[in-house]
């Protein structure tokens, strides 16, 4: 008899965590572009608390769905299983390819689409772990995941925002909505 | 002096409450709607449960943002205040006009993608409230609202497929990942 | 020296006009869905002209990224090729997995929001094809493929009703708008 | 006996052309983003070239809808029509109200996602005519409009990715796919 399917939340959540990390990205690093694009707004922000953004995001289950389809993608194009011409494209983060910007979109949609800007922005500019993603001399290949890093960075700079929002309303002792 | 600006999420909660109400919607009827989608998955589901469900995703601030834009052209439309010919289109439901679809598409998102099958199914079969919305016979116009209900009644349904996820989870002593 | 790498249109259109009929999936087939869709609202549409506008989706490059990305990930979890807990996830059309309708929205969007209903509607109804793909005793997964089938569909049916109101436009006499 | 509701494309088109120039945004002003964003890939390309792929995203029907939609919803709350809160978050741009950015996102989308970046890099940075539209001290309020040039932009800009690809294939003699 064949074993029973059984989703485990547990699991999948370990393994987006255990896949960044195999992949050379830590949550400080992701943390340090929601750094960049959140302190002028917020300027006792730590990197402590970005961290902690980060991780409320790579907790939902959409984000990590998104980043295993992605790495695995980007994995089976390093080690050139893909059938032509998807491993081309992949292989080579063609411009006309856009399924990387598709699930990226996906995990900004999370905290909703006050982040698509912030996430074109670092997109488009590529600070630090982005730009070592980006690296077209080496073998590995980040089609996906340098676009999904951008993604998390943007989400988590989202509800940096609403979380604010509350904070200031809590001083400001205005009745907080629920949520 | 201007007053200054300040966000006030309690209004804008309430705001997104009492436009419902005046335009005929009540939780109950959203409620009955992910009952219809729900029933066939979950056969202990409540209607009280699916309520909690409405009011989960009602809470959420992008919920309201799309919600309070919808029903504002609607009323806008129905007192023949916009400018043609985006007054015609709006008034008449006009099939190639689809920022009532984006709108919800937005509620929809907000509990991810797995939701757009339910949106698509409500949206095309109109049951309950999302048919007497649609009469067309009404002086009442609710191009966006009928949308909007549907995408509620689809965000609701994601929801009790990711906690029901978690119940599962929990009784199979399955150590639960943090969301 | 390696072979420089460039793009060639001719075959990406060519690789997915393959890669659908290895899977199963023929013009015709998705044509009756769209007939199935519209036949309501245009009684003299035929199937050789729902043929040509699945054909004219299929053209896109947006549309032919999306299809072999997701034929791709699904034969490989066919092989059992992908990591658990993603080998599992797709394997079993996982109802918490939202990639296979991320990718499936991109290739509706293409002809604009209007094609949302429609396609959340046959992935509900799932006809035809649609049905043969989801059969859960065959070895053969098709977890991205039921919903890329719907998705072109529902575009095609959304640049059916396009093309319909330019005919009636000019049947009517009206001076018609560039497109 | 009411007059029968006929959508008219040409009105449609020409009334998006006008409100355009009514709220001070020119074909030229935008295709001058276009140029900033691709003269770095493109060097010979030219602001008339620039100019007629801005025409060309003009001329979708779901842009139109957008842009109308968009600076209706302006101009009635520079003139205060709009019920409180609604009329306070868009005459204040309120960070957290995101319904600009949703309806600025289904123009980017119709070129496919690939506009997505430049898209939030132009939202971002804020180059001519944008800048001008985002002046806190005018009267006027542009907050739809300031995201719906730049995804006018962006669009514009996957267009002439697309474009150029086309071209280079004919210039390397390849048989080009039909698009």
């Amino acid at each position: 008899m064949p074993k029973m399917y059984f989703l485990n939340s547990k699991e999948v959540a370990q393994a987006t965590e255990e896949w960044m990390a195999r992949r050379g990205v830590t949550k400080e690093q992701i943390a340090q572009i929601v750094m960049l694009l959140q302190k002028d707004y917020f300027s006792s922000l730590t990197l402590e608390e970005c961290v902690e953004h980060v991780e409320a995001v790579l907790s939902k289950r959409e984000v990590q769905n998104a980043i295993l389809t992605g790495i695995q993608l980007d994995m089976l194009a390093e080690e050139g299983k893909l059938l032509p011409p998807l491993q081309d494209m992949i292989k080579h983060d063609e411009g006309l390819y856009g399924c990387d910007e598709i699930l990226a979109l996906s995990i900004v949609n999370v905290y909703g689409s006050i982040g698509l800007t912030n996430f074109g922005y670092v997109d488009k500019l590529k600070p630090g772990i982005i730009k070592k993603l980006n690296n077209k001399n080496s073998p590995r290949i980040h089609t996906f995941l340098d676009d999904i890093v951008g993604a998390i960075a943007a989400a988590a700079s989202s509800r940096i925002a609403h979380r604010k929002q509350e904070e200031r309303e809590v001083q400001a002792n205005l009745p907080n909505a629920a949520e």
